[in-house]
């Protein structure tokens, strides 16, 4: 219609999540009419953020910093984990203010339908954490789907043994539902009624 | 939360139409999970698309080339323009393949409300190209909004002094409806309703 450049771009934004080819087509179009104050722009933050931003090493949070800014912060207690399915989940913790401790990011919970093991989550950093001594507390923040009971029940047997609470959100997390969706006051909630295994 | 990086991206991506800060950290987190494979390809797709991409000199249309590539073909019906609102109107009649000939694209509607006035719109150069000769037909293929009404009419009487059948697409528009919603179908049936003022 326009060229390879424009064909392209729309392909591209099409893929993005709750994009389709219509509201690719008109985002494509917006930025083609403010190339230099829109598109240039989110170009290079793109640019950007691919070349800084890493998984942290400690918790596999996603940073620009690494130990991430949250691994780094003096003023989180150490001695508490919060544990969640993935970066998302996160954000929305934060965003809440709702945990003052540190993250561990698992990159997923087992799944036998998406054939998720064992192996392919962030499980023995998580342990070498514990191990490592200094923590009195994990709290399993993971969805209450099947899967994330699963997951929360596997853990339980992996960290008990190595002699740290470990609790899990518990009260506000509605069924079927996944953590990244919930308003503050339901993550306030959820993490309040956190309860030991 | 990850760094000024993730913050200035998520930023940039919630104000693409369509985008909320929501669905702005869910893509977001998309690119970030796949910085190579998605985000650089996407970030290249866009500086290369705001500095090849241009409005045609002849007709408005966003192109990387000059003319644009419609203006260019030669199998185009170079008797015929069709004159729409944006170049998201052209993109749909594209879509639909329901016009073999130009077009020109005005660049807005005669507005009170939005304060657009004639010198805001591409009138000049239309009026020119008809001068210039070889067009037989100019087809108004404006929204059925009380805004695209008043500029069918105002265009009509600037055009018909110039010899030329000017026609207006009919039957199928929906009345409040943009032009770039509408299905393929009514598009083409829009376009053989039209009729001479
Ligand atoms: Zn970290
Ligand atoms: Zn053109």
């Amino acid at each position: 219609m326009g060229g390879p450049e424009i064909e392209r771009l729309i392909g591209l934004l099409a893929k993005l999540p709750g994009f389709g080819p219509r509201s690719a087509r008109r985002a494509a179009l917006r930025l083609l009419q403010q190339p230099e104050s829109r598109m240039l722009p989110l170009a290079v933050a793109m640019a950007e953020a691919a070349r800084a931003v890493k998984s942290c090493s400690l918790c596999g949070n996603l940073d620009s910093a690494d130990p991430c800014s949250i691994c780094s912060d003096p003023h989180r207690d150490r001695s508490l984990i919060c544990v969640v399915e993935g970066v998302g989940d996160l954000w929305a913790l934060e965003r809440a203010h709702v945990h003052r401790g540190l993250y561990h990011v698992l990159g997923g919970t087992l799944s036998a339908l998406a054939g998720t093991g064992p192996d392919d989550l962030n499980v023995p950093s998580l342990l070498a954490r514990v191990h490592e001594g200094g923590v009195s507390e994990v709290i399993l923040a993971l969805g209450a789907t099947v899967d994330g009971a699963t997951t929360t029940h596997w853990l339980t047997e992996k960290l008990k043994p190595l002699g740290v609470t470990v609790s899990r959100v518990g009260q506000g997390v509605p069924m079927g539902g996944a953590l990244d969706v919930l308003d503050d006051g339901t993550l306030a909630a959820a993490l309040r009624a956190r309860r030991p295994f």
